[in-house]
């Protein structure tokens, strides 16, 4: 089913992110398939390590169905890891208590050990993933598929994992821009056949994850996050014209504008910092806004969850809108909140 | 010398946070004393733990005069530390390998153990280490002293210690605004009495560290950062006038400029994200703005920190403008680096 638009015009997804406005704006959380649903945590408990859940099809077809039964979101987002990439790529990859961890790349003596030649059969069974998953939804469920962008990717691969400051890439960064352009080539081109897989399994729209976009100086986010994504967006859009592409370039402050007007995104995702008079009169003018409930308010619930959720639709939802968090969903999120999120954004906004 | 202004006409930093454009724009650097260098750590080890350091005058003055002594920075930064004022409060403090650590506070249970009536006897000694500093330094060189802004701090005292997700103190400010609300307060008025020690030593300037500015959602930056900075500066501008406020809300984004609207600060210091284009534009307008060379590239040096400084001479030396990093000097910077810096700004600027 690569690259079909069946069903485009009924999924209340499909149709926020081409433009339209909805009495009910559609949702989905990131994150929403993970380790605060129970059911997740019992089918984690018997795959073993994360790598395995990510590879196995049956199990990661399960993982994403398991919060649309519950919650019944606009979406499914294919259950994936990010770093997936980086391990096609030849660099061993586990998962320790304190997070992923990576072989750290170091600059030119280890890029010749990276190689793209096998991406294709390594991530295969994402591709299959999404085809069981898109045989199992709901008619209006939209599927998305994702994958870091090169920047965020970059940082775990040269880091060797999660990092509270970010020195190591940087300092490569700036020692070496030509040997660290090659790495953010090489990821980019990596990338683009992760996506390339999910989309021909059936994926209807794709979300590119940068997380750590907002650690970067103004030039450092030209060349390491702007251009990089415009030229994946590009081959994209080269291959897939009818595949929406969401942009999350979380932190990106005050360089937010130039992401949406600079890389070709269809749609915008906002972090919880960003001010939703700014998402209104800067970016949904442009694209459409996704985004941005603090997750610490969907785990805190209650009144506070139910007045922002009324503003967020009070001032986004008059225009192309996608409800979602300003980043994941934590794992000690009771369920319960997300269910009455779920009836809270059930009904129609008020007009 | 309480409120004095001796010589503020003369010293350059002063001149520059009055409105100055000086043709040579002053300089210094956060933590521009500490680990990076030598005579620091051999001090440290004899002193023994850091609060004692912070908290013996004669050692705080010699650390403090340690940087000026080698690069002639055109400001001395009072070594000192933003949780001593937590610990004033009566709450442990130690400091771990992994950063500071605090016994939590959790809420309305544990606010009536903190208790402000002996901050001024136990914070005394940093007044009379500002009192010996101010003693020992050049004619020229001006006199900083600092304080966390009261978010900042209050993210230790509840996290009980640096945090990767804030989750803990921003589920207390959504859950229990009122008790928050008084805890923030509280930190303010301890705080405003930390300030008021520091003048009456001899301090010219005071800066206002907002380190966590930036994860917070709108309507808590404008509740929890805005909100108190302008009560903390409006207390601060009340007793004394002539001292200039500078505000660094790190990661404040797309806030920046309501910070610099709204909370009465004389100057804004600008974390290394900031745009050059948009310092001059909107902040610069209006108030004299500091920084924003990244600490990395400190650490890195050679061509590439060379550029980045021509190019922030460049772009901001035009109006009254204050060179320092967008963060901290990084422990592990080469001396020689700052060194090269130190000879690169002590040259005018070209016209």
């Amino acid at each position: 089913m690569a690259g079909k638009t069946v069903g485009r015009s009924t999924k209340p997804l499909l149709r926020a992110l081409a433009g339209e406005t909805l009495d009910r704006p559609p949702w989905w959380l990131m994150r929403q398939a993970g380790r605060y649903l129970p059911e997740y945590r019992a089918l984690r408990e018997k795959a073993g390590d994360f790598v395995t859940l990510c590879l196995t099809p049956e199990l990661a077809a399960e993982v994403t169905l398991q919060p649309i039964r519950r919650f019944g979101m606009d979406a499914a987002i294919l259950f994936s890891d990010i770093l997936l990439v980086p391990r096609a790529l030849g660099q061993r990859l586990s998962y320790e208590d304190s997070g992923p961890a990576l072989d750290p790349v170091s600059g030119g003596v280890d890029l010749p050990r990276l190689q793209s030649t096998e991406i294709a059969a390594k991530l295969a069974p994402v591709g299959e993933a999404a085809s069981r998953v898109r045989g199992k939804l709901p008619d209006a469920t939209a599927l998305i598929g994702f994958a870091g962008a090169p920047w965020t990717v970059a940082t775990y691969m040269v880091e060797g994992g999660t990092s509270r400051d970010f020195h190591q890439v940087k300092s490569f960064s700036y020692r070496d821009p030509q040997g660290f352009g090659a790495l953010i080539e090489l990821i980019g081109d990596a990338t683009f056949e992760f996506l390339t897989l999910q989309i021909e399994g059936g994926v209807e729209v794709v979300q590119l994850f940068d997380s750590w976009a907002g650690i970067l100086s103004p030039d450092g986010f030209e060349r390491w996050v702007l251009a990089p994504t415009k030229r994946l967006v590009t081959a994209l859009k080269a291959r897939y014209p009818q595949i929406p592409v969401i942009g999350f370039p979380r932190g990106a402050g005050l360089l937010y504008e130039r992401y949406v007007a600079e890389t070709g995104i269809d749609a915008i995702s906002v972090d919880t910092t960003v001010p939703l008079g700014f998402a209104r009169a800067c970016l949904q003018t442009r694209v459409p806004v996704q985004g941005n409930l603090d997750p610490v308010l969907l785990r805190v619930g209650g009144d506070a969850m139910r007045q922002a959720v009324t503003k967020l639709r009070d001032e986004l939802a008059a225009g192309p809108y996608v409800f979602n968090l300003g980043h994941g969903v934590l794992p000690d999120t009771p369920p319960e909140h997300v269910a009455e999120l779920a009836g809270l954004l059930s009904a129609p906004r008020a007009r």
